[in-house]
């Protein structure tokens, strides 16, 4: 990987020459991994503009990651320091950089203070989320990254309702581990994040947490979920039934399932995001629901498991080819139930492609 | 709990009217958590100081959390809205604070610039960690948390020992996975952080991630663990050699056992966070190792697994009463493997309360 790590460092300098920047500095841990391959909890990197041919770049961790970043970042100068982004500004400072760019989108208020202390001759310009603009669309490997992580969540659930996982009796907590353990014993390197597992009126709560509830004949069970493949991660939520759904429970399901299409079938390269989120917006809204779809319909995924664009009547912008997005509408009803229904799929030229396969017809158990 | 959480918030406002602020916006999530006992991913808090008698002040989350919220926050007025610490500060702005209090070690440049925008007419001036502040010395319910956090992970440790878990032919991911899983087994809400076990020449990198290498006869073995309980996090570490032990096993383990000895000792209501790093290190030093124990000797914990205080050479300050933090030396030597013994312990005016109650002897599997 150290040459698709040097291909992108090339990227940012381009943008750093063209916002008249000396250097960067990248203290955010995912754009470092993302420029690096540095997978430590602790680092930073400074890139100077003039590296057109040297790749001129610094790079810096703490003493416990000396082995390890001597064998993923073999290909920069390496520095030791507790506080990285105080020592790298130090450096870039006394190599002579006139104006910095920071991550003035992550770099708190008290640690631009610190920094500029640091060198004191420099100006401080915003980087402007010069990184995550990179990061935006993905390359063949990271896609590949991604279809396997969507994979393993998409088989871990296969098995587990084919062993008979999800049934009454068992708690949300209990299925929550099992498709947890069954992702890992899949290959996975770890979850996307905590599990949410939401039986019966639990499902009505978007982001709930898995407790010692038990599943019951009749509940609408909700999962959302994902794996962790090479630092990427899939985001998956389906909705079954325990039982015969209830008329209600068919009718939310089939308005759910038809708004969700509607958003994924708005995905285009240049789509507006606020008309992708209405497009299925519209479908909820129509049907008297709109004020039970209490958030956005989607957003990027990648090294983070939120990540740009954001697919919301609040977000901006258009959608770029080879971006990875989600779409998931749902509806809540308080004390009764919610369904949801979310894919990962990638922003293409001719069309999305999806990435998580389970079906998405109404399964009853 | 509200009773505990409106407590929280008066002492809030003592540091309010002493520094002069009409209200604090509260944004980062762990202390608004600690102010009103949301446990939900997005949120935050307006406390003004005006409230002696009323304990007044506004609580926002998102639409995902309506339900959620009030049941967890039932004794403040509730705001919705995807962005709230805008909202809040728009709310403050048209409630006549003149001087707004918030998180600069939080807040990054680009959030700043954008609440002024919300409040155009308001001061704004740093909170100066003053929830940090009134974490640091926790009351007994939260100790009581921390002490059954610690509890299933010795427990955890302990069972899995008795059942052969640690063995030749195991994974490193294999044993992370077992221990977690009976951590979650006994109770456990979560793991504290990602397990670390690392076994032969990978115990000498400090921050391990479990890999596929198979655990080996004469291999050390570190496992650096914990778990949360009631948003409250456990960390320990211990070193098991796998068989009799080599001589430079023996000598480097009972070097650090020693050394975690004199930093245990050194806890004490009133004494310098630099002393306590230091009677540790001086140990380790005096054998010759002190490169070789590459990080700083501990730090608090309590709802985040890392917190204040920073018990190092590069930490500032005394130790308050009441206080949990780790004391955790290691010696890693690159190719051949390290050793680390962590406890987690409460500093109390008469003698540190140790809450990890696993044997530190050098165990031979």
């Amino acid at each position: 990987m150290p040459a698709t790590h040097a291909a992108r460092r090339a990227r940012l300098r381009e943008r750093l020459r063209a916002a008249d920047l000396d250097a960067a500095l990248v203290s955010n841990l995912v754009n470092v991994r993302y420029l690096t391959g540095f997978t430590g909890s602790n680092a930073a990197l400074l890139v100077f503009a003039d590296g057109a041919t040297s790749d001129h770049a610094v790079f810096c961790t703490d003493g416990r990651y000396d082995t390890q970043s001597a064998t993923q970042v073999p290909d920069l100068e390496r520095v030791l320091s507790r506080a990285c982004d105080l020592a790298l500004t130090a450096r870039a400072g006394t190599d002579g950089v006139r104006r910095l760019g920071y991550e003035s989108h992550h770099v708190t208020v008290d640690g631009l203070k610190a920094l500029r202390e640091q060198a004191p001759e420099a100006g401080f310009g915003t980087l402007a989320r010069a990184v995550e603009a990179l990061r935006l669309t993905k390359d063949d490997t990271e896609i590949a990254l991604l279809r396997q992580a969507c994979a393993y969540a998409d088989t871990a659930l296969a098995e587990m309702i084919a062993a008979g996982g999800i049934r009454p009796g068992r708690t949300e907590k209990d299925v929550a581990r099992d498709l947890e353990n069954r992702m890992l014993d899949l290959g996975a390197d770890a979850r996307s994040f905590e599990t949410i597992v939401a039986a019966g009126a639990n499902s009505a709560i978007p982001h709930h947490r898995p407790t010692n509830a038990v599943l019951a004949a009749g509940d609408l069970v909700k999962l959302d979920f994902g794996a962790e493949c090479g630092g990427y991660h899939s985001d998956m939520t389906r909705t079954l039934v325990l039982g015969e759904p209830a008329a209600w429970q068919r009718e939310v399901y089939d308005l759910v399932a038809t708004a969700q299409r509607a958003g994924r079938e708005a995905l285009a390269v240049g789509a507006d995001v606020v008309a992708v989120d209405a497009a299925a917006r519209s479908v909820i809204a129509a049907a008297g629901y709109g004020p039970q779809f209490s958030h956005g319909l989607g957003h990027g995924v990648g090294l983070e498991i939120h990540e740009a664009p954001t697919l919301s009547a609040l977000g901006a912008g258009t959608l770029a080819g080879l971006t990875p997005v989600t779409v998931e509408p749902g509806v809540y009803l308080p004390g009764r139930g919610g369904v949801r229904i979310e894919d990962t799929l990638v922003v293409r030229d001719d069309g999305p492609e999806l990435l998580t396969l389970t079906s998405k017809d109404l399964v009853a158990l």
